[in-house]
């Protein structure tokens, strides 16, 4: 069994603006430790998987970036997406790159930017998952939900009848759930039938033909005309059959879609999307009064701030819940509740044309 | 009559910091509006009194600055005071050097670093006050308080027998209190018989010696040597006597020993010492959210903040009550009702040796 590792890069990150940027998404920033986000995803997989079997897919402006960040993995492994759209469109392309050299590889498609603390948990749930891939399975990874979160989709699962292997769980998903409101997530929580959708998935290359021919056979004639420009190394074809796929999450186009023989893991290693300023705050270390403090800070009666302002002296004085990220040009002060929100900020700087902000 | 004005300077002005520094303390900073505060109180004299007649007293390392913002004062009234101590050293030193030129001059005692909004009004009241002075009173302008403010000191006054001049009514002062706790503050407003210290005061030069001889006799003994060194330019004898003078305010060394023929005057001209962040809040305009924002700002959901950054974009979401001031090096970030504390930042940065702050 081959796994081929496609490391999804193709986000914009603006939620981690200012910091965050169109030439430097958070998969880009070294956020979580000295190393870029990107980085670590790769270095978390070489215990499996060696270079040559991890791909990513990426806007053309951060091949660049890439290929310095990551020189071990061949060049033409860096797929370049001729667009950031969304998940279906990329994965088609880097399924049906894998699928021409050998069809029986399992693919596993993993976001850039999200954090595993417990790598080595994460590397034996992927290899029990990759066997079950390799078995006609589509698998997931669900992370047990802690509290009534509004900001991701759940799974909901059925917990009769596991699939098991080399120790590792796999639930049967009843259904994909987009973002819920905070009372159905409450009831989400109490039930104890859904996870946290982590944007993690394994199939096979044939399998993952199969089941769009199944049950999504206009996604299916994409694929097919895709398969045909990537062996014919049609590139202008290759771009405008990308431009023509709907921008769908691979979550609605295929795996919802496709009902039956979709499995989820639960994913109990350590995870986050690390998706706002104030998921940091779980992760980087506090103060005894709750504060993060990046930089040099001299903090007077302040509480549960987040200050990442590296190059400069930041005082804070008698604020509670406050996020405050200074880079050269631009500084955001947010409060943590709604650092959702910073996203909203970036798109009316696009509209305000201030373009060096973005 | 002749009025003297002199416009201490000497403050360090540490409540606006990161804006105001050593070098560059609040009456060198262009804050309520394009003119320095010191230009500012500078030209609202000139209808009244000529550049000859304004006199400044602040420290050696300011008075090259002071000659560019001000070069119509002549260079020899631009007062170096050794170091920064009080405005009783100070307003020794200029008293005296005006006694030896006239000492039936009114000296009008004046802080380089508030707002007075309204100046004819003010000038009207100067005059006035520069009349009673002549005739032997020790004069104050006092506020009429608007709210129970601890964060002045408060003058007693009487209101039977005003003296009455030009229109103004001056008051006998009973007593001048130092800053008070909130409910004590409360009761000076509701009593109607208090206002607010401004720290402006007139007297003529020959009146401060005879009631320091009369009331002040330790403080009288310093002026009489600093009239000898002045008198025979010794510079050194002045530098000495200068530091060993208490570090006194002169309401404490002089205006509250003396009790009787001490005179306020209500100062309802628009008054406002700029004492510390928030003030500039009532001073610089809102908008409808109430929110201050000096620079490139995108504001959303956030109250009655203020935000100084000129040279940045700078976006609040979602906070309330919180003042942001970034400078180049440094950056505040503090609640609207602790800017007081502020001073207590840059005396932490000074115990921590981070010179490069002050």
């Amino acid at each position: 069994m081959q796994i081929q590792a496609v490391i999804m890069a193709g986000g914009v990150g603006s939620r981690f603006w200012p910091l965050s940027r169109q030439k430097i998404p958070k998969q880009f920033l070294p956020i979580i430790s000295e190393k870029t986000m990107i980085e670590e995803t790769v270095l978390r997989l070489l215990p499996l998987l060696s270079p040559h079997n991890i791909y990513t897919v990426a806007n053309l402006e951060h091949t660049q970036t890439i290929r310095k960040l990551l020189p071990k993995l061949p060049a033409e492994n860096l797929l370049v997406e001729p667009q950031g759209k969304n998940t279906a469109p990329s994965l088609i392309l880097a399924t049906a790159k894998i699928y021409l050299q050998n069809p029986e590889a399992v693919v596993a498609a993993l976001p850039a930017d999200h954090l595993l603390k417990d790598s080595s948990l994460f590397l034996k749930k992927l290899e029990a998952a990759a066997s079950l891939a390799s078995q006609k399975f589509l698998i997931t990874f669900g992370i047990p939900p802690t509290y009534p979160a509004t900001g991701y989709g759940y799974i909901h699962f059925s917990k009769a009848n596991p699939h098991q292997i080399q120790g590792e769980s796999f639930y049967t998903v009843k259904e994909f759930k987009e973002k819920p409101g905070y009372e159905q997530a409450k009831q989400f929580l109490e039930s104890g039938n859904y996870y946290w959708n982590s944007g993690m998935f394994l199939w096979q290359a044939r399998v993952f033909a199969q089941k769009l021919e199944n049950h999504a056979p206009s996604i299916f004639s994409y694929w097919k005309r895709m398969l045909d420009a990537l062996k014919n190394e049609k590139d202008r074809e290759i771009k405008s059959i990308f431009e023509e796929i709907p921008a769908l999450s691979i979550d609605y186009a295929l795996m919802e879609k496709a009902r039956e023989g979709v499995l989820v893991c639960p994913g109990n290693f350590g995870w986050s999307d690390v998706g706002a300023w104030s998921s940091l705050m779980d992760i980087w270390p506090k103060d005894k009064n709750g504060n993060v403090i990046k930089g040099d800070g001299i903090v007077y009666n302040a509480r549960n701030c987040l200050s990442y302002s590296p190059h400069k002296l930041t005082a804070l004085i008698g604020v509670e819940d406050i996020i405050v990220v200074d880079t050269g040009d631009a500084l955001l002060v947010c409060h943590r509740d709604q650092d959702q929100k910073v996203k909203d900020i970036v798109d009316s700087i696009k509209k305000k044309g201030k373009k060096e902000y973005l």
